[in-house]
């Protein structure tokens, strides 16, 4: 599956933002960003890429698909840890470069790779001299070294 | 303001995922991805980018500021429509290279330029042959044709 399984996005403006078909807008790198939350709670689970394959198996199955930028290969999400993401709802942008994943995890409900519910667990605030990070509260969900050895990448 | 206003990411791993540091890694073209959702009920608004003067700026201020690909420059989101983005909270992923966030939207609390709530509109569905899009059913809350004239962008 490539970029032309989808449409080349429309040269009119007004289709790109008010029409019925989805022509995503790959970059450079043939990719859209997706951002993913929880269907349930609204959480920003994590932030990912997805290239015209990984869109189009997540379309076909209902389960995410990235484009893993880090090992260059399709990334069925929760293949190793079984933290499968089915996909609730898709959304799409006004211009169509950027995808709105809503999920329900599977597994031990941790999407981050660290063993995290998500990999967004650090609140950023304004210090003296520097923007400091204050980490969650929260318990890994599973065992991230003893998960995926010594490389753990998820 | 540059991206040496930030300390560089650690060459460590653990302290770049599990430190107190906030190191933002920029991208080649020296940006992060910025995930921004509605603090009172998560709908994802929009999704921007932000250089070190953004990121520098809506620490200080506490409000959102990005950098604009299109126009090349620094924007204060909302200063043309007044829907300035109040952050209530800030976070950082697990490797750094993007934030989440939480704001609350003055003015009409339309985030996307064609007078919408959030730029996510459009619900994503397989369709034989070609995946098509979905419009929600909502009423622009301002008229982006006379806001932004025939530039109609942010």
């Amino acid at each position: 599956m490539t970029r032309s399984d989808f449409p080349a996005p429309p040269t009119s403006k007004s289709e790109l933002e008010e029409g019925a078909a989805f022509t995503p807008r790959f970059d450079a790198s043939g990719l859209v960003t997706a951002v993913v939350t929880d269907a349930e709670d609204g959480t920003v689970l994590m932030l990912a890429h997805m290239n015209a394959e990984a869109l189009a198996m997540t379309l076909q199955t209902g389960i995410a698909h990235y484009w893993s930028r880090s090992r260059d290969r399709l990334w069925k999400k929760g293949e190793t840890s079984g933290n499968l993401q089915h996909v609730i709802e898709m959304r799409t942008d006004c211009d169509q470069d950027a995808v709105w994943l809503r999920v329900r995890v599977a597994g031990h409900d941790a999407t981050c790779h660290t063993g995290r519910r998500s990999c967004f667990y650090r609140a950023v605030f304004a210090a003296e001299g520097a923007a400091r990070l204050a980490k969650d509260d929260e318990a890994p969900k599973f065992d991230a070294d003893s998960m995926y050895g010594d490389q753990n990448r998820p």
